[in-house]
């Protein structure tokens, strides 16, 4: 960490900063330019950037050199983290298609989700039993029943599920069923319920949040690390912008970013980042050129009569033609589509 | 609602979107364009707007007329909502100042803190004893212990407290102890704490989210107002932008707005809106400007101790040289500030 | 045109509106709601959007139906343009990259970067002559020397060259030199520029600014065409957002949406996008999944050398390589490199 | 500056910064952490700022200590700077409201705007003659008649004018005719006509771009100073968010900021900022609140004729109305409002 001085701080309040440093064993390295100093201070990271140098007297302000995570840091762990999820990977070449329902709504309606996704080549089934809604009038989710309809289209396509836990006192209900917790964009900081899932033993898709940094995002999976889970799938889903056209700006930039700063798997959600069917399949289509693991994607069997998200919802040919071009595609990118049978470990 | 055809919509579009909206009970009015057809959806607006045009053919998009949220508009109730915690008002021509420390840390500061800020005449008193931090390595506050201690000074001090809620599990609880709960930016479409919160009979203090808008803020007051409870303040504390040199950007223009579209009352936090101590007396100001109904103010006894927020905490001489400007220039905006004892009813 | 009248506006108000549109020999249609009014505007369009219902009593807010711009747009003209630069084409199932220094520094720079990239399957030389500059102190072109220089270049390789024009004084000096002018992001809404170059008959790469929506990049391209260019290449180059581990965040969707609202060519430039060399690989793949007609980007033959852009500056063995992998992948897209002699005509 | 080195940079890549240093008479100080190593660069700022260091091996990223502005900055000229206009003061406790129409449309319209706004007691005239519009299609202002127009008024109210200037070729002829030459916000990087307003000896008004940080809106008037002239207003008109309910988000913060880092007085523009009538009133007290020196209205005899933004012009009465609560208040925040007679000097 730098404390950047302001131009006229006097020797008192250089010697004040230091001081601090010692206070917690820290070492302090002076660098005096011609109109500034600069104090390195030199030691336990963690001690030292709780100490409110910003609150001092003479300090200009603070740069950090080391970044604020450590155990999702490619810098701790050079190879990448691959995700087994009873035979399915995500990482290691293998460009993962989860595909499903925005929310469960039916037994019918999954069951026929599943068979088609899995006949078209998606490797997990995705779909939503509790779900967070913007407004207090909108479809809340059917809970453990939605739970139970997707552990039935497991067992007939042998798809492993994926399904948001919005709620930290649901999290081991929502754990007997689901192969992978998701953790959705607005609750991306609910660090309570990071620390729960980090508790339990799924691997964890974490949704970037429509306004998070990465950095932020890498910290909120530092959250479920530390509390003992290092199974994440994160993922890019659209960051807030001044653009209207679409719903969120896909922030495709931090696909190489993150491979670069983290050893996690990253895809994207080519359905929320846009919220226009049309753009799904090209947004899909730069996710694996851009390297990401994986996508997400929103199919149902009649959007128009979806209970949510029936705008940005893939009909089945339209889902099944993606999967074609993405199997056409993949190799020229070193990838394939991850496929295999539920092995039913979980 | 408008729902608006694409140019080249044909007859059977046209006719497919008429008869989804009968089937709801709801009336279709055609308007036919030069170029594009607009269709008017006329009947109960939560039903209408449940239905996903812009997944059938021939959709270009659609508009609302009517604003999402309800209880909380101007529109429902004309005259303002004035909050009243135990004698203390916010609302009715006051400006409330609520002062104290980011996170309680200990029985002294919190005393030292709370008879200093009743001295220069802050109305209520803040401090967090559940602190959500970015960082899995901060700290994140004393818990229970950190309630009683915010009790014990308002027991010597007569000023009533607001603290955050950050666990639904903790409500019950943090309802204990406090006058006010808050509900934090991160927290502000975190529904499920809106409900529980809703569900008490204490006063809200709701932030807006640093990267929600206007409508999203109203839309989270009004899952507190359908949980049961109405006695809501909303706070702008700043948003998310491409600046740097302050932490948010404080949107000064949502309170008027706040005020055009709600009957609620709105509260500026200057501290977390800029990050910076500098900045908080002059944000104080063009919040009463604008017509805010008061503020909440980090101070701390020794803002370089603090264990966090110490950059933008104002110490004692510069909080109560705020309150004495406070005090010159509220008359001029015809509005007084909040004071009076605390009647102990809460 | 859709008027939204107020909640409570009066028959009055409406009227009012209504006299003021056939005022200009407009219909007015009218559509009564169960709480507000809804006045559709039938009539000439450019007419019609410049009343100013906003300020009329009684009004709400305005709804545009059609699109602020014509010429560029795909309903005005349906089948895609294609930009054919002396044999060179943009569009037509090309993938067309434009390469080269972000500045003109010397012949022997200019020149060994324009062997190199050609060498590697470059289709133009792209270099800057005028730069405009954040900083006053910052290095700002050579000028109409750089012009010779990028000439002298084209002369041996037989690349077109792109360079930008920043000043209306130099429209003609530049145009008698370029192939393809290009208009740069801060110049966007400079409309006394876009006027001039779309009095040439040069072709025209037009950056869409950092913080421009997509409707107002194609509302600049339609300034281009007003003034009698339609030869346009957009190029979407990263827009400004609160993240801050790259310079501007590609705004990846918008390729396939530029490419659905309007007939022009549409490429992307991972350079200034990311700002990191890094970067540049994957953005640029992901631009071609995504469906663009082309890249530009910044190579050096010594990126710690360059008097701009060092950072986001490709050396030759790193673009040799994405050259490499470009044309390995892009048959899977259906694309092919643009190549080709360059026949001279201008 | 200081150059932040990768974990992991070796000996050589520590070496080959230090030696590119020393060739341009620069110092390094080595800092050694545990895992990064900090190079001090010591020297010519404007020199040292121009070396690549990112494109160097090893480096992670450079951390600037100094401001990249140096003649408008605080640190330069501590007193601050006050511009007089024939008489009529910016700065020096004053609050000076310029008001009038957005466009000039007749000599009546004007003329009696500016008996009007002379009368509630604005002290200078605002209106365009030039306009710059998104829309090819829109009104782009009357030219050289429009500034006749403006002289005529000055003529019979003594009110100094203030108008846009924009292109490079208009500057002569608009310094011809106005007391205060205006930079709009889409020209603030313009870096030529920043460049040729700078060589007349005019005060400017240089309005923030909608997207410009604060550093770069300093950087823009540096490039002004830098050509002659330090006679410059610096205008607050709002910055483009995600917020959609105001057509710009006032950044309130920029005031008293930017009054911390230069000597340059800052106004506010509520009209633009917001774009809504009623929100003017409330942002201009802010404005005042938050230490602006002055505020720019759109004022129109009928704002539902206006050629331009009617939906954020004030009629008569509202800017009476609103002039008369600046007076009450502006005594509370130690200004008064700008008033005086025009003594001619230009």
């Amino acid at each position: 960490m730098m404390i950047i001085m302001k131009k006229g701080a006097t020797d008192a309040d250089i010697g004040h900063v230091v001081e601090k440093l010692h206070g917690v064993g820290a070492e302090a390295h002076i660098s005096r330019g011609e109109f500034k100093t600069v104090i390195g201070a030199i030691g336990d990271r963690e001690v030292i950037s709780q100490l409110p140098f910003d609150a001092m007297p003479g300090v200009e302000g603070v740069v950090s050199i080391m970044k604020p995570y450590k155990f999702v840091s490619r810098e701790f762990k050079d190879e990448d983290t691959i995700i087994n999820v009873g035979g399915i990977k995500i990482g290691e070449g293998y460009f993962t298609v989860m595909a499903g329902p925005c929310s469960v709504e039916s037994e019918e309606q999954v069951l026929t989700t599943a068979r088609m996704v899995k006949e078209a080549g998606a490797a997990i089934l995705r779909g939503g039993a509790f779900k967070p809604r913007t407004s207090p009038y909108a479809f809340q989710g059917l809970g453990r029943q939605g739970l139970e309809i997707l552990a039935a289209a497991r067992e007939e396509t042998g798809l492993p599920i994926v399904t948001e836990v919005v709620d930290v006192r649901d999290v081991e209900l929502v754990a007997e069923y689901a192969d992978i917790l998701q953790i959705g964009a607005r609750n991306m900081q609910n660090f309570l319920l990071l620390t729960e899932v980090g508790r339990t033993d799924k691997p964890v898709l974490l949704k970037r949040g429509f306004s998070a940094t990465i950095e932020e995002a890498l910290m909120a999976a530092e959250y479920i690390v530390k509390a003992g889970d290092s199974k994440i799938i994160l993922c890019e889903r659209g960051i807030r912008t001044f653009e209207t056209y679409t719903r969120n700006t896909l922030d495709i930039s931090s696909v190489p970013l993150i491979k670069q700063l983290s050893h996690l798997p990253v895809i994207v959600d080519p359905s929320h980042a846009s919220g226009k069917r049309d753009l799904i399949a090209p947004l899909t289509m730069a996710g694996l050129a851009a390297g990401a693991d994986g996508a997400i994607i929103e199919v149902h069997p009649n959007p128009e009569e979806a209970s949510c998200d029936g705008q940005q919802s893939l009909a089945f040919e339209q889902f099944d033609s993606l999967m074609g071009k993405l199997k056409k595609v993949a190799p020229a990118f070193d990838k394939s589509l991850a496929t295999g049978e539920y092995n039913g470990v979980r």
